[in-house]
């Protein structure tokens, strides 16, 4: 099964717009492909199949209310094989494998989470779950084509996108199988987890201004140096964020100006990112960050600007369905290990509509969004294994 | 003298390679025009002129062993008027208003010293000083041409550069006078300042590196941030320049890769530029840092590259002429301040002949080589009657 699943998803690694590497964005011909195979293996798979409005694949199996499991199949550029497909076709080999269910269960194949194409992100689980905006049709990506105008050229059907939402009576729920993305299963020898929430996430731009001078005639006592005092507020985010358990704290970006070894720095741009499964604790986090950075600007007299770039809430998992993937797990014989994804998913959309749960897979070194990204074909086996426990047990405890 | 000695620095920075702005690279065509117009000024002083074989103007006026005084007359790209062209002017005034002097005088306006066209620097003084290396012809502009081509162009003579050195029993010492290029003077209400040495300069390409990952899903006690430890560093840095007297240290550049808001830094480049006006202040500090650094990198688990890519011994001013300066500033009536040069100078070329002097004058917000750069007329006199005092008194305490 597990190998099946790996040869699938090599093969569709093949559907690319670029030689020798994988970049298939939402709505191009390699993601027309992606829909046209991958909706030929759900029908093997017993599922009948459309593509709605939007360009999401969709499989169903059975009537009434339904389970959905999904992710998504476009990828960022020169990908791994693993983020978002890897989520839809181990879906495929889970409900083959689990036979008859007493329920209906619709495997979603999402078109657009990465957001790489156009500004939007999430475009095609924000259609199901009836939050998409049809202003995101008029982006446009780096050719000038719009959204609407590709989804046309798709076979897409702009029009139609406010009636992909569905609605919560006709929904069980959705579960979405994803890579880690991250190192911790890794470093605890754990196969899968089970992920308690999408953490919020706030980010900020600041810039820190001080007075630009010459590396050799300025003293010291009369500098006001804008990297040494930014260098003193990345060190006091860094602490800030292992001060508080399961939040993250990141400065990614910074830039120096005039940026040259013989110049004092005289303006410093960087950025802060701040995630936490829990919205208060990443509040406070941000206010004590703000703090920080205000103490130092006074003490170094430079000027500091603190601007919100964004801020999104966290989504939690639903308790129920996190409690199933766990006797799931642990119907596998193996530990059941809780943790929160850092990183955005389909999942944060559906929210919107339904109860959402999220089971991880070990990467290997926690890479993503690169070629190197791996994972190991019995680590795919136990996903689907889970899977397939959890829609076996669905019915009866749900 | 000072309205005329003002006029005259208007006037020569009309001679420029750039539209509403100030360029005069070496051997360019306003070098050329450069040279001949100073060379006017010179000889309406009472001065003998003659172009030399690697382009320095030279005017003389007298007999036997000369003093020499001196600074350049090319400048950076959109520079002010008065870095360089300001010392030569003012000696043109000073010898004028000086009259007859018991010994020979020599003003060298020299072509090089910013080292912006060709890769080398301090050409002129070099060439004088008998430091000239002829490798130094074979390089090239950025249009492809080299040294010794634009030299032969501008009615030089590569062949006789060697020739243009003094003998150290032809020449009396040397003086300069130049802005600071710093705000030491402005903050103390000076108009001039007495250099104590030219700063010796030691820089340093430093490499942390530690391991990128996703901001959102990278715990923060599994991350090896390469940016939070540079941040560190260039703390320390700036903490090793602040303890020691006269000493400058400085990360005036700093880059972060892969450089976005959400990534862990896994690798981050940064400069240490460090200058002292003693040698062994300047290498204590460096091993400071070094260890500094080193402690910084071990306790985060990063690797830590550090490449010396400089190092410059710091060129005293001679305690005689030093003394003879601050005679005829007071003699002015005014404090005298020592402050050592943080920047470079023909000075420090001129020093393997012979004794060197430096007087500074203050310059609005310690501002250079940008179009800002200002000095008031009436420091510009202050200057001038400090040099006159100087040349007058030069022959019975020399």
């Amino acid at each position: 099964m597990a190998e099946r699943l790996m040869r699938r998803l090599a093969e569709l690694a093949t559907l690319s717009d670029m030689p020798g590497g994988l970049t298939r964005l939402f709505l191009s011909a390699p993601h027309k492909q992606a829909v046209e195979k991958v909706g030929a293996w759900m029908r093997e798979a017993g599922l009948s199949t459309h593509v709605d409005a939007i360009g999401n694949l969709v499989g169903r199996k059975g009537e009434g209310k339904a389970l959905l499991i999904g992710s998504h199949i476009d990828t960022v550029r020169d990908a791994g094989w693993y983020d978002g497909n890897f989520g839809v076709l181990a879906a495929i080999e889970a409900v083959q494998a689990a036979g008859e269910l007493p329920y209906a269960v619709e495997i979603l194949a999402f078109g657009d989470e990465e957001g790489v194409r156009f500004p939007q992100t999430l475009s095609g689980s924000r259609a199901v779950a009836g939050s998409f905006d049809a202003a995101a049709l008029a982006g446009r990506d780096a050719d000038g084509v719009s959204m609407g105008e590709a989804l046309l050229a798709f076979g897409g059907d702009p029009g139609g996108i406010a009636a992909v939402a569905r609605r919560p009576e006709d929904v069980l729920g959705y579960v979405e199988l994803h890579i880690e993305q991250g190192p911790v299963l890794e470093a605890e020898d754990l196969a899968v987890g089970v992920v308690t929430a999408i953490n919020g996430a706030s980010r900020f731009a600041v810039v820190v201004t001080g007075d630009a001078g010459h590396a050799g005639t300025v003293p010291m006592v009369m500098r006001r140096d804008a990297l040494a005092a930014a260098a003193e507020m990345v060190v006091a985010v860094e602490a800030v964020g292992r001060a508080h358990g399961d939040l993250v704290a990141t400065v990614g970006s910074l830039a120096v100006h005039p940026g040259a070894p013989n110049s004092v720095p005289g303006r410093v741009n960087f950025s802060i990112d701040v995630r936490a499964p829990v919205d208060e604790a990443r509040y406070q986090a941000v206010l004590a960050m703000a703090a920080a950075l205000e103490r130092i600007a006074e003490s170094r007299n430079v000027d500091l600007s603190l601007t919100q770039t964004h801020d999104a809430p966290a989504v939690a998992c639903a308790p129920r369905l996190q409690a199933r993937l766990a006797d799931a797990v642990a119907s596998c014989g193996l530990p059941v290990r809780y943790l929160p994804s850092g990183a955005g998913h389909d999942a944060m959309a559906v929210a919107d509509l339904c109860d959402v749960g999220m089971l991880f897979v070990r990467c290997e070194g926690g890479v993503s969004h690169t070629p190197e990204e791996s994972i190991t074909m019995a680590d795919a086996q136990v996903a689907v294994d889970v899977l397939v426990g959890f829609l076996l047990n669905f019915a009866v405890q749900n």
